[in-house]
């Protein structure tokens, strides 16, 4: 069912439908499956993902074949198929090619690219996902379910942590190495002396993502509360990408300012001068909202032309006013030895005020790439479909 | 001259024109400077930024104040020139903001942001600078010239480096912390056993930048040689802009399809499956050329619609086939102590094969990001700005 050895990938891909027949097309092949379902592919396209063992080194599965040297008019010589299933291609210089059924049809492209996973923005009414942080740290089941939770939602709880000093580090390498940045890998959310970010302050902090002051923004953040007994320094959070969706429904106009007009973001230090300009909603091809860029305090003088900026204004007031209201907000409180984690691209963060005269607050903190999770989502699927497919 | 206290900044702003004159404008003011230029400014920009210790926080130097919070039809009372130079402006509420001479003209809007530094794209017949590997760990004037260059040209030689093991970090670290990747935080270059990349093979490099898979490609490469004594494994460099650009002047629609159409970027390993859909060419919003992505082994099936299938081949083999032409290559040999730094998402890198058995062949490499370069960039040139206006 999952054959796995002529294919130059570490994947699996399960043969869920067969070749009936192949035939000569345009340069390359027209193949019809068992379902109905017909794919044609080119000729250089062929030649080019040849899993053979002169075309791909063997040893790191990378291609060492260079598409580039062949002529303009490489076509198939013949087309069939093999009694393995698998499409054979003769080249006029007498090389062949096999391609696996199962690994061809995932790779069709006569069909749009499949979309990795769904995420569907939320609102007051999300109930915040909560699993136990023992379990993630030991348990690999557990762990792709925490990840598949904050894939989907962006935002997840882990309850029962331990609170050795840096266990946050813990949690990020289950996924991967720490982004590092110049805070450090791991650092402390407390009052400080001499603070280089509002943060480490006990003032209120708006609605914000960290960093934003970065060309990629850290893609997880992870807190781990140790100490929580001040009055005060509760949790908000806000789905940006929910905020974002209800402004293009109610007020298209804003949305399409913040979608193109850059806006300057800065952090102000004595040993880092970090800019970007780079619109607050960033969106991808098809339109759904990519990223969130937005922090009342790490924001540079705005510079757009004269006559766009009335415009800019009224759209970013607009946006920072949403971020109050009720029905975008999920409040909690972070106690001692529950971390929240969440994705700093797509989730707003806040905290209310709190007085350091009446108790401590201290969480420790730390991030991860988006790649990371990525990465570590797929092997995680890569090894439970294996684990399945041998079963 | 150089007056840093009322601006809630730690760069520095010299006045190099006074105001003349100030008069309401719009719902803020117009300014008459004495070199003849008239700036306007809207008075939610004015309110936004003022410096004030009631509106950015006195430590941090982080913005308290929310521009959210004010009517939508915010207008200044009056404007005025204070005996300072200062821009003051009067606000209904009786808050009063002083904007300092220096800065209010350097954040004019009325005029294009300034771009900083120039970038100058280069072909076969490049000098590459060299500097002195000590001088440029122990001296901020070398530094600066180091990176000044790597800024401009993408590419700088250091002689005289130290060789212990991991002095590549020490070169790194006069810039920023590293960028950690799934190779580690300092790699070798060397033939391994058990590979997980060409690079770790003796195998040619075809022209290339590093981790194209993923979303934000490491901005400098270090490699430093420690050895390289074996037969063949010659350093090969191209700078990808300039290759960019020829490609936009004499084939524009080959330019089009690369900047336009996405390709797939995919690692192939045990424990990371890193994957990337995006041009090979991105562009910034000017037209110029934002960054190149490239590598053959590197690359995933590609999957772009039917149609653009054959265009998207025809653009990616011209531009491969570019790669190897000389007019774009320089070519220099990393002996023992020399290092090689590189923009990694605009120069392509390449070596020839080498023989293993012939002798050995070992570097040190280490990447950091591109912010990481223009924050301590930004922090030299501020330094030798203060310098220069205290002297």
């Amino acid at each position: 069912m999952t054959e796995l050895a002529p294919i130059p990938d570490f994947n699996v891909y399960p043969v869920r439908a067969t070749i009936e027949r192949a035939e000569s097309w345009d340069t390359g092949a027209q193949v019809f499956w068992s379902d109905g379902h017909v794919s044609r592919y080119h000729g250089l396209w062929l030649r080019d993902n040849c899993p053979c063992a002169e075309c791909v080194n063997p040893e790191t599965l990378e291609q060492v074949f260079d598409i580039s040297t062949v002529p303009d008019d490489l076509a198939a010589a013949s087309v069939a198929v093999d009694d393995a299933g698998s499409l054979t291609v003769a080249w006029p210089d007498g090389h062949t090619s096999r391609h696996h059924p199962g690994w061809l049809r995932a790779h069709c492209y006569s069909a749009p690219p499949v979309v990795e996973g769904m995420v569907q923005s939320w609102g007051s009414d999300f109930v915040v996902p909560e699993f136990d942080g023992r379990d993630v740290l030991d348990n690999d089941d557990a762990l792709l379910a925490w990840l598949e939770a904050l894939h989907a939602h962006g935002l997840a709880l882990l309850r029962n942590c331990p609170l050795d000093d840096g266990s946050v580090e813990w949690f990020a390498d289950r996924i991967s190495f720490l982004r590092q940045t110049n805070f450090g890998r791991v650092f402390d959310v407390m009052t400080k002396a001499d603070p280089d970010s509002s943060a480490y302050l006990s003032i209120e902090l708006p609605l914000h993502v960290d960093l934003p002051t970065r060309e990629l923004q850290p893609g997880l953040q992870f807190l781990l509360c140790h100490v929580n007994n001040a009055s005060g320094g509760d949790s908000i959070m806000a789905d940006g990408f929910r905020i974002a969706e209800t402004l293009r429904d109610e007020e298209p106009h804003h949305f399409k300012v913040l979608s193109t007009l850059p806006m300057e973001f800065r952090n102000r230090a004595k040993t880092s001068d970090y800019r970007q300009r780079v619109p607050a909603i960033r969106l991808n091809d098809d339109g759904s909202i990519h990223e969130i860029r937005v922090g009342n305090f790490l924001r540079g003088p705005q510079h757009v032309d004269e006559a766009d900026m009335p415009r800019l204004y009224a759209a970013y007031r607009r946006f920072i006013a949403m971020t109050r209201e009720d029905r975008f907000r999920v409040t909690f409180r972070l106690d001692s030895g529950i971390m929240a984690t969440f994705d700093n691209r797509r989730v707003l963060h806040a905290r209310t005020a709190f007085d350091p005269a009446s108790g401590d607050r201290r969480l420790q903190g730390c991030y991860i790439d988006t790649d990371e999770l990525n990465s570590r989502l797929r092997i995680l699927r890569r090894m439970a479909a294996r684990a399945h497919a041998s079963a």
